[in-house]
């Protein structure tokens, strides 16, 4: 295991310079709160991650969550994230103080969650699904139900999972059969089988709470035909007495990654004795649970962004410390008899660890800035002001949920390059956030479903408004950045990205106005990696301003040698991932279509 | 597990129509080969592999090799594979009939090999080992050595390693410090630690024989002073009894992925007993060894090659079987009362499979080319078809090396998308392709140290020859695919791309020539990554040109959707992947320098 698995200055940097996140303290709804009260926060979860999440980590790996007899075992620090992590507050930070939460801003319970998820993969989720599914509660049910179950979810007693895929269904959530029958009494009955239950069951939870879509009998075809309901493991009586209510652990999923994490096949109302209250409307089930997907979509992101960071300090260690090798002299030649160099000398080295840098760091600040627009979203009360950040979120929704998550995957596998065999070598540690971080492109949404939604929906939203507004904080960045000359050239350059765009938009949007959305789409992941790759030269270019106005102005929070770090890999970006932009670009334009309609013969 | 795990149509397509392989028979080393016995010999392997190979994969990775009690135990068709595979010759393959080998051509030995592979990776290193050792032996030992050791090699009772890696050292091979100590007898005293020795111990194997670099007492320092000695596991007296030299194997690697094939660490000489013999003259050990690398490292690419087919098929009949969404309809919705379509039919599933199967496909033949290049060299005896060929060889070589292996994971990756969360469960086997191509990219000489290779000593090898002779091979298939108006948009945009490769080494080359050789190097994977797209370029092109030629012509060993399906293929890479040359000659020429010299606190 590497020493550390988070570099905590960057954080703090991004969070307080670059997106100026006590801007949001002059709220009313963040009042109580100040820069040092946050630092307080941030600085317990980074203990607490110290001791009981980061030192079992390989552990939980190596001891996966195991379904026997009827439950799924898992490592007993899930109790400690569960229990201790639900008194520090990690799951109600959030919430309104009015259902018992702390009213945290958004981005800095990000921030937490962030580091937790560095620190040990495996266990953020049991805490954060309860989240979800409390929040789903606390916005849509009816008094009873929040009374019920909220105040046990945010104190960690109860868990929380969101039940959406079903085995004959997959993504396709129109195909839902779970089936809800309505009773006498206040609650329907409910059956069907759910699988890919992320901490769907284990021996440490008194009940679990389970969010769950399904068709009320008559209920129209397709997505609008769909409920939400809260089925509890356990029944609740009045008097706080539990009894069982028909849901069955069939089994589980054994993974290549996140073992620790359990995944689990749930079965409802087998004995036709599982009870289900339905949150909200009927039908509305699935808008219920697409208005909470935006924060379940962020925290994927950072996870990927997590897993990054974590390798890259890994990878870091390792070079700092391995020995390999030698500079080549200027006759293009070695001396075999000088000492070997540490490899993080070796300019091959060196361009991989810049790499997992800039994709970690990178891909924080994305996620970031999207907390960063939920909180304003939340707390202002300028409702023009509100409508511009819902736009600008739900365009970079998406891209947060997709790059942290593909990009990572490629920034952990360089890191296990920079260890050569034993990044292989189950003895060290990059081998496992390698296989971890593959998952995380997958779930919440896959990178093909998220391309869909960022060029299907996305860009047209609006008339393109959400869009256009994103270019334009984008262009106001760049305008900023051309007052210095070290990042003159950078801003140019992203600025032609704004052209080019234009340019790919301007070739695939008549597809779409012809009614042809199958061609239109047929590419939307290389628009995906298109746009990601922009969206994060902005975000880089950002951080150079403001590292660049720290240099200037002689900013004394960090040290010189830190703003210049981030400038060194700003340009780092420029030179090695913005150019993709452009061979991209050429394969959106290219008039060949390839994908749709060709025989299956082709294959 | 998938139902198939290799393309044999396409395989002999590569074989008999792209690289003309029949041609190689008429030399005399070959002449006892028809078509037709070359047929019988893939078929045969193709059986052994569905019936001893393919069904033992997912166990082998289940039930790992482990270290107990001194020895290393593996599953038990590792047996199978070294006695059985021994028999029908799939090590003695390409030795010559005077050692006992079958004069098999090498091009038909990988395409073998590469059967092999794709239905069980785990497996054909321990014969591909015990080749190598082989034939280090028999081209550079004496005769007692000869008649001691390499009968029982080639017939698979005993087997063979490479003992190269020592824990201090990696890669750097100048820093080997095992020992060698002349006695007054043949042998020489041996003392020292190997690591990372591939199928280096087994409970099968009546004996083990490893090729063993080691330092001469006295020896000049650095790689000038390596001596190759052979150490067997155990000795063998005159009368063939056996008995032990002093190789203990210490422990084992367990790891990520390849888990079925034994990654061990030995010890040499602990009581001072271990005998070595010196093979051929002293301290020319690395150059011998690296005589022999290039069948190594045309064998990794193989793997790479194997595993994205094998992965590829996987995926394919997934894809076929699964039904899940729908399509789009030209308002852009979908109509949740049609039946759900197979997701072979999303445009997005067919990217991904097209990318598999160009990255497949075009891997498989840009191996095939390097082993026929292997097969001119020893059979012509033309001396100018000799050095030609050999540059040619040497050229591809790294990147025979590399990109299979690079592109192969990508390719999985991909792979394991179209499944979506089944990919990651341990039921499905793309997860174990994902783990176990994840090596193919360290070992035999990393990405880093190719890269090095291609640009440092391949690109200014005789003046820049072998690189104007690949060059040319290039411009004579844009030649002829000129002449087919289906070809004619590629060609002209691969004769821009070796327009493009010379602006790049235009760049470059002054650093090397004002000697700063550390600059002329520091994106040497860039450039490998570029002139790889390039190379694979040409090669898709020249499979189009054949089947276009077929198409024209009624060719009739395969069907018009054969012959159609590989134009369409070719037009995926020249669509999706070579664009990217753009992009990295636009990272290759960028001015900035960022990973030399810049401070340690750039991390």
């Amino acid at each position: 295991m590497a020493k550390e698995y988070v570099d905590i200055a960057t954080l703090k940097y991004l969070l307080y310079e670059v997106h100026e996140v006590e801007e949001l303290l002059s709220s009313e709804r963040y009042q109580d709160y100040d820069k040092g009260s946050l630092d307080l926060f941030i600085n317990s979860i980074k203990e607490f991650s110290d001791r009981e999440l980061f030192p079992y980590f390989k552990e939980m790996d190596e001891t996966p969550a195991i379904y026997k007899d009827g439950t799924i075992m898992v490592h007993k620090q899930v109790d400690v994230m569960m229990k201790k992590g639900g008194d520090m507050g990690i799951i109600a930070g959030p919430f309104d103080y009015g259902v018992g939460g702390l009213q945290l801003p958004f981005v800095i319970h990000t921030a937490s969650a962030y580091i937790q998820e560095a620190a040990n993969n495996h266990l953020p989720g049991y805490a954060g699904l309860t989240q979800g599914a409390a929040e789903l509660i606390v916005h849509f049910a009816d008094d009873a139900l929040k009374e019920t179950y909220v105040p046990k979810m945010l104190s960690g007693a109860w868990g929380g999972t969101m039940c959406l895929t079903e085995p004959q269904a997959g993504s396709s959530l129109s195909d839902i059969t779970s089936k809800a029958t309505p009773t006498e009494e206040d609650y329907y009955k409910i059956s069907g089988q759910k699988i890919f239950i992320s901490g769907g069951d284990h021996q440490y939870a008194e009940n679990i709470v389970h969010l769950l879509l399904a068709r009320i009998e008559g209920a129209p075809s397709g997505t609008k035909g769909i409920s939400l309901f809260v089925v509890p493991k356990f029944r609740v009586a009045a008097d706080g007495s539990l009894t069982k209510n028909d849901v069955v652990t069939v089994a589980d999923f054994q993974k290549m990654g996140q073992r620790g994490y359990s995944t689990t096949h749930l079965g409802f109302g087998d004995n036709d004795d599982c009870q289900g209250w339905l949150v909200g409307k009927a039908h509305k089930g699935l808008k219920y649970m697409f208005l909470m997907m935006n924060s379940a979509r962020i925290s994927v992101g950072r996870g990927g962004a997590a897993i990054s960071m974590a390798a890259y300090q890994a990878s870091l260690e390792y070079a700092n410390e391995r020995p390999q090798g030698r500079k080549l002299s200027s006759d293009g030649k070695k001396d075999p008899d000088e000492k070997p160099c540490l490899i993080i000398e070796h300019p091959d080295v060196r361009r991989m660890l810049l790499l997992q840098k800039a994709i970690a760091e990178g891909s924080l600040s994305l996620v970031l800035l999207a907390a960063k627009y939920y909180d304003i979203i939340q707390s202002t009360k300028n409702l023009e002001e509100k409508e511009k950040y819902g736009l600008l979120l739900e365009m970079v929704i998406p891209i947060v949920k997709t790059y942290p998550t593909e990009a990572g995957s490629i920034a952990v596998s360089n890191g296990m390059q920079v260890l050569g065999g034993y990044g292989f070598c189950s003895d060290f540690i990059l081998q496992q956030y390698y296989r971890d971080i593959r998952i995380f492109s997958i779930y919440e949404g896959t990178t093909g479903i998220q391309s869909q939604d960022l060029l299907g929906r996305k860009v047209p939203m609006d008339n393109g408004k959400a869009l256009e507004l994103l270019l334009t904080e984008i262009l106001n960045t760049i305008t900023v950045a051309l007052e210095y000359e070290e990042l003159r050239s950078s801003a140019k350059i992203l600025g032609g990205k704004i052209k080019l765009t234009k340019e790919v938009l301007d070739f695939l949007m008549p597809f779409a106005k012809k009614g042809n959305y199958e061609r239109y789409l047929s590419d939307a992941n290389l628009f995906m990696e298109y746009l990601s790759h922009v969206v994060l030269g902005w975000l880089w270019l950002d951080i150079a301003v403001h590292a660049q106005r720290n240099l200037k102005e002689g900013g004394q929070t960090h040290s010189k040698a830190f703003y210049e770090s981030k400038v060194h890999t700003m340009k780092f970006y420029f030179k090695y991932e913005l150019p993709k932009t452009g061979s991209l670009a050429e394969s959106l334009m290219h008039p060949d279509v390839l994908t749709i309609k060709s025989k299956k013969e082709v294959f």
